[in-house]
């Protein structure tokens, strides 16, 4: 499995491809933290503390792999960068949000994130809970931009900001969290532990992939191969995280590997086993191309390479 | 001084208005609580635990006001009370999770609310946080709502999501939070307070009546009156509230008279005394008043009777 997870990354159109494709993603990571840099507006009489509580955790240094997914699906169907960016910096935001909350004592109880302190450890609880409010809220902000400043029409960054309520509310991450933690309490089989995987990560993949390709005004028939793309996608990616957490370097992570295990978690590798996760992760990863290579994009190149650099990630 | 404010609402012609207007009140709490009911779609697989806990806290007896203030802005100008009904309920979605958050033994730690068990008391800490946080979300899924069921114009809902955004986020509601949580450090002065006030409750009473000025196609003059309302309404509902901390009535509060002043909050009568804040009360309704007299409407009657409302209520 390994091996072949080499071959695929090491042939030479991989390579090719693959250096680029580090240019491009570290491009697109400094226009996400200048727009992330210039989100609230200057004139905003916002409380020094809270400004700086938002920033500690929006700059904690994340992958920054939601926005590169609205910017890539926003370009393969030839939409502009720039019209990208509000959404980019927005769905940054809800996950950001996600993660402090997620953090907080009454929740996972963390220390470190990202191998830095999390932010109620800096700021403590009660600003983490407003920080994390603030930044979910700032966020829908941040989307009507995208029709303020680059002349989106209204009408899909209505849907824009709908996707966005739906996925990463009740129904979507929150739903997710909801089962996770539910899940810790020993209810979990294969099939809920999907579900926890489809919506508390998977939903907002999924939604920055359709924000980007309804900023380049994508046919249904795109949203829905953008869709598929980013539901497949999107377990292979958690599939991976389990194994991470088991195997990988704790340096790279920036958290304790085998930490599931020690929370008792459950987890791909503890219900199918490690080499059968990798391989789930193979097959997911290869679906998940088919449907973008189905999808009538204009280049879908950027995808493909996601697809792969999702497959093969070490942290 | 409370003479005078009997005066008011005693007069025959107050007398006339007031028992329609409490049936007017009657048959919109109706309307928001059906509303509030249907609000997360049935066909959504949303986790029991959750949708209980937000739920419990929705329909936990509040007093409806914003949801009133956006259905009688939208009919003071000749709107569909209908059309602003997916906006009523998101700004109640918005006030319950604040008030939720708000409650968390991290912030003002209060086991109850309204005088029924606070919604971390009934579910634990975590499920109240993303309680919250979901509510907070799918407000802005009903906003949208606006647009989907009754053709409000895209242009016109994005509006409305934008004020949202900044009136309970990072220099709205959010801020005044923190401001509050700062204040009870001993840094407040007067000034402090105001922005407290202004923002921490102030802020989504403008919007609500921005909002349903927005739905009914408000005019930027018309808007504009409807903010001053808001603002000086909003500011009289705390000043009041200060006093009723002081000298109400615990069963009808639902929450311990002079709690303020055991917890150390600063408030209007702590620094101006109680007769100079009721004269206050009264100074604000009454510019308030005038704003709308002045903002060319079509029938302001309600409007008028909400300040009256406000002014006088003992909880």
């Amino acid at each position: 499995m390994r091996r072949k997870e080499q071959g695929l990354e090491g042939s030479s159109t991989s390579e090719t491809l693959r250096q680029p494709f580090q240019d491009y993603f570290a491009a697109i990571c400094n226009l996400v933290a200048s727009e992330l840099d210039s989100t609230l507006p200057a004139k905003w009489a916002v409380p020094a503390h809270l400004r700086e509580a938002m920033d500690y955790s929006l700059k904690a240094g994340g992958k920054r792999l939601r926005p590169l997914l609205v910017i890539s699906a926003c370009e393969a169907l030839g939409g502009r960068r720039e019209a990208a960016l509000p959404v980019a910096a927005a769905i940054e935001m809800v996950h950001t949000y996600s993660l402090i909350h997620d953090d907080l004592p009454a929740m996972d109880n963390d220390d470190y994130r990202r191998g830095k302190l999390t932010n109620h450890k800096v700021f403590g609880e009660a600003t983490a809970i407003l920080a994390g409010d603030a930044l979910l809220t700032h966020a829908f902000y941040s989307v009507v931009q995208a029709s303020r400043r680059y002349d989106i029409p209204a009408e899909r960054t209505l849907s824009i900001i709908e996707d966005l309520a739906e996925m990463s509310g009740p129904r979507g991450m929150v739903g997710g969290q909801i089962a996770d933690m539910e899940g810790e309490q020993g209810l979990t089989d294969l099939d809920q532990l999907r579900y926890i995987h489809l919506h508390k990560t998977g939903d907002l993949i999924v939604f920055s992939l359709l924000a980007g390709g309804r900023i380049a005004g994508a046919t249904e028939q795109q949203l829905e191969a953008l869709r598929q793309f980013g539901t497949l996608i999107g377990l292979a990616f958690q599939v991976q995280d389990d194994i991470l957490d088991l195997v990988g370097d704790e340096g790279k992570l920036g958290k304790k590997t085998g930490s599931d295990i020690k929370q008792q978690k459950v987890t791909y590798p503890y219900f199918i086993g490690l080499e059968a996760s990798r391989e789930e992760v193979k097959r997911l990863t290869e679906a998940a191309q088919k449907a973008v290579l189905e999808g009538g994009f204009q280049d879908s190149t950027r995808l493909l390479e996601i697809a792969v650099f999702l497959m093969a990630r070490d942290h």
